[in-house]
């Protein structure tokens, strides 16, 4: 602590931040996303759990909001939009995604999502990220899966027409939830939208 | 505008601010919603377009989230919760919602949605006043034409189970929409959402 808040010397002038710290305190605000709201997330808090000095952060990132935005973008994309689940079955591989270890596994990755609705509404410039990084790749990653169980005959081929808007239902709904509950959805939330909206809707399963 | 930019006089001061001109106020101010998004809306817009100083304005509404807040209460509730449609059939009374004449028919209302979308990002208060008087009432609405359905016999009483999950199904595309795309959703888009999710995962007009 003593040492991260001395004042820059001239040794440090001018010399690029270390960004192999930025891992740690980009994971320590995922971490603090996932644990409350966006509005009680403080630079502070960052710098106690990091030992970092706010000083330092500020360096790096001006505001909250560049913090936050820098945090989203090291997430990267949900796994599943380079290799879809691949299990035998539509239900088998939409579960697949709901369950993946992505971010730390579902509760984890549902907390943070949480924490990330919340930061949206505060934010303009993190709206656009979540939905860029988060929100419409889900809806690619739902997409194909619909698309390829029709390829493989497991969804009629009458209802291709269907599989765009019913693609986006889990995402709407994720977000309907987080919007309206302030509260991480549970798994078995993500399983009745599954079975009973978008395989209901569908007609996967009853043949 | 000249007479409403004069300083408040003797007779005027302690006078209850004349509340029926709030009404033409409000409806400009929702008019403007409907048009742009909210950080467009200014209150100069709506000093502007009512003849009204905007000391007049602040002296009722300290903020523009207020002023914004008072013309969503000044909305009321959709006239639809009173009295539900009642057509003869779920397809028809779900599309009587949509087609609701309410805020000056779907257009405007749809346009209108929008803006309180926006509005709803940039404020934590706007967003509550928005689930609490618009997105939570619609979900009552469809929850209600749904389980009626299933009480004459439209729907099985096999899909009791998922009539809640379904019914929130019209209010979250719609916000889905709304902040994907960031501009109304047209008819077509709730007519789709109710044949190709809310009715085929009920399995109506399957029989």
């Amino acid at each position: 602590m003593t040492d991260s808040n001395r004042p820059p010397d001239a040794t440090q002038v001018g010399r690029p931040f270390d960004r192999s710290r930025d891992a740690l305190i980009l994971e320590v605000t995922l971490d603090l996303l996932a644990e409350r709201a966006y509005d009680r997330v403080t630079l502070d808090d960052v710098a106690a759990r990091t030992g970092k000095a706010k000083t330092t952060l500020y360096r790096r990132w001006a505001t909250k909001d560049d913090l936050v935005l820098a945090a989203i973008h090291s997430i990267g994309l949900p796994p599943e939009i380079e290799q879809l689940p691949d299990l035998g079955s539509l239900r088998s591989d939409l579960l697949a995604v709901v369950d993946s270890p992505w971010l730390g596994g579902p509760d984890r990755r549902l907390a943070l999502f949480s924490g990330l609705t919340s930061a949206a509404r505060a934010s303009e410039r993190i709206a656009g990220a979540v939905r860029a990084e988060v929100t419409e790749p889900y809806g690619e990653i739902y997409r194909r899966l619909l698309t390829r169980a029709i390829d493989r005959g497991e969804i009629s081929a009458e209802m291709a027409a269907r599989v765009p808007i019913v693609a986006d239902v889990i995402p709407a709904m994720s977000t309907h939830y987080l919007t309206a509950a302030d509260r991480p959805a549970q798994r078995d939330f993500f399983v009745a939208v599954i079975d009973d909206v978008v395989l209901a809707a569908l007609q996967v399963g009853r043949g």
